[in-house]
């Protein structure tokens, strides 16, 4: 057989995800095993996506050896140990189809190239490595024509990013801890598909100079083993999954909202027990939590909830019939705002939130507004980041 | 016997304190039992002292025929029903002397007359509520020749104030919570005077602006209602109590210090925890925080340690001996402030904090600071706050 000088390529999209029952805690690092169970929520690739080209030639031997990233545009190192745990996984995954199908070309030994890049600022604070891992292991699976099911490849996935194991599916994804040491029962399962409930929606308030406080895979692994308060968050964690479950299959809105606010107040709680103390919420974020109480409080019955990750952004979950009446309770505070719809709203002016410590807090703190809703699954696309001469576009 | 014209004066001054291990939550509301055992340090009265003058007399009841009270010279009411409980408690003490000897004045009949001044401010957080309980009772307590011990009349105080039954010794203090319905075994006891350890000093951050979130006595319900960390909490404070006394007793500040900082924080994230959540720190109390965090990094061990109330105002504890470091490290950061050493400090500044981060938050956010150091139970005085004549001085 001729040497194969061709350039194999496929790209994929994946989705960012926002949990509502929150992943803080591992019970293996290296295999980024979880201590709890927990529940996200996909959300719209229109908004919130990575598009990843995989691609390998065995031209590309002679220019760069070894496996190489282009992430928006800038040369990223393929070398980090969880990147090289995906990478062999997904080879061996390959190198067991070709050594039975001696016809298939031999992909697994050619170096890869990764283009990827965000449709969002990746130092926001919005998941980015979930997308990222996600689409990586897409892309790459595509690439390979492997015939893994998500779920198995969400367990590759999560060696990459914990959460990134939930980006493989669409809608309302949970993440089973798994008891297994191996970690292979520790993968996504999809609880329901975006269609049974397709009117949730998110209205993310990017905070502005969100400086970091730490970590969240240090800062995680300082409360597993310095918070007493911990234990209790992770004995309440199934009850509470299954409630959250119930409630996204119900389609209960009032319970959802509850069991999330109050699941992002218990895992930000444990932060500040850690030892030293964590916090990523800031004065921002309070007065987000204040315009969300404000609101429900008005309206006598939850028209909104929200969560907090590893990061002052406040994600406001709401159903899409509720929107007009959240746009007049948010408008003063966030109009003008990158993201928010422009237009006067001038006749829902009356409906103000009637606290203008909470406006001033949010029009101040706040620096753009992505509105999205819940999403797709990984979509694979012919739209490639890499060219058929293997170059980047 | 001719009527009695008299005037019975008692003045004495009553200290603050500020909790290590916090009390947070009722497990009876009407009488004031709380969830959990808790421990204060007696600060000096040299800096935070409420000083009250108790006055009774036959004549009063021309002018006020009930009981009235002067607080830092403005007419408050004394018929709160915590007021209430304890003067009745007071009264139903001094009616038992006045039946057992006859030849008593029947002080308990007359309308008491009571001024009261703080010699700090009122609204800045530092629990005035202790110290102003802790006064009235003792005050009365005297003005009625009452032969009960500190011990009993803590219960009583108890009852208008919590936190105050600890305000009647000084040095280190618990609150045993107790276990009767009646609350009889629910109070304070000394678990060291100040004079075994009274390098104990306490610096006061009081913060700006510092609009507070809710009331303890509202918040501290909320917890015990809707927290689930809370339960946890409950179960983590008996060890850390045995610990802090252990602590206290062998003058072992690295201990003292770690409880200290890890229970302050295990208190505000049940706050957190709570359904709505409750925010007492702020912005200031982070920075705080940090510089401590700093401080004892660079020292290479515990120099100080910080506490919050339900407020942002942080309380630094350290040991004198600390002073100076310490002092440098602040210097840059608070210098200027009302409370601060005045003085050029210049040969120290090369001690400064490095971490220009904090050092602006704190000198933006601090209002004023209070040195002060443990200290010691009420005072008997003879500086009356109303004259021979039963007038306000």
């Amino acid at each position: 057989m001729a040497s194969d000088q061709r350039i194999y390529r496929a790209s994929t999209t994946a989705p960012v995800n926002i949990a509502v029952i929150k992943y803080w805690g591992k019970r293996d690092p290296n295999l980024n095993l979880p201590t709890n169970d927990s529940l996200s929520i996909t959300l719209s690739q229109s908004d919130l996506r990575t598009h990843t080209t995989a691609s390998c030639s065995s031209t590309y031997r002679a220019s760069t050896p070894s496996d190489s990233l282009l992430l928006n545009g800038k040369t990223e190192p393929l070398t980090t140990p969880r990147s090289i745990v995906c990478l062999r996984s997904l080879r061996a995954l390959r190198s067991k189809l070709e050594s039975e199908n001696p016809e298939l070309p031999k992909l697994s030994t050619y170096p890869l190239r990764i283009a990827s890049s965000n449709n969002f600022p990746t130092a926001a604070g919005l998941a980015s490595s979930a997308a990222g891992f996600a689409a990586l292991i897409r892309a790459i699976a595509d690439l390979y024509e492997l015939p893994q099911d998500p779920r198995t490849l969400s367990v590759i996935a999560r060696q990459g990013s914990g959460s990134a194991c939930r980006s493989l599916f669409g809608g309302y994804v949970a993440w089973d801890a798994g008891v297994r040491e191996d970690g292979l029962d520790s993968c996504a399962r999809v609880v329901a598909s975006r269609s049974p409930w397709p009117e949730m929606r998110a209205l993310i308030l990017v905070a502005s100079a969100a400086q970091k406080d730490v970590s969240s895979t240090a800062g995680m692994q300082t409360t597993v083993k310095t918070s007493g308060l911990f234990r209790q968050r992770l004995e309440d964690v199934p009850r509470r999954m299954k409630e959250m479950e119930r409630a996204i299959l119900m389609r209960d809105f009032e319970t959802f909202a509850e069991i999330t606010r109050r699941e992002s107040n218990s895992f930000h709680a444990t932060c500040l027990d850690t030892d030293p103390p964590i916090f990523y919420l800031n004065e921002t974020s309070k007065m987000a939590i204040r315009a969300v109480e404000a609101m429900n409080k008005e309206a006598g019955m939850a028209v909104a909830t929200y969560t907090f990750d590893a990061g002052p952004n406040c994600v406001i979950y709401y159903l899409e019939m509720e929107w007009n009446f959240i746009a007049a309770k948010l408008h003063v505070a966030l109009k003008g705002k990158e993201g928010w719809p422009k237009g006067s709203m001038s006749d829902l002016s009356g409906l103000r939130m009637g606290n203008e410590r909470v406006e001033e807090g949010l029009n101040s703190g706040v620096s753009r507004v992505i509105m999205t809703s819940v999403g797709e699954g990984p979509i694979s696309v012919q739209d490639h980041l890499i060219d058929e001469h293997g170059k980047p576009v």
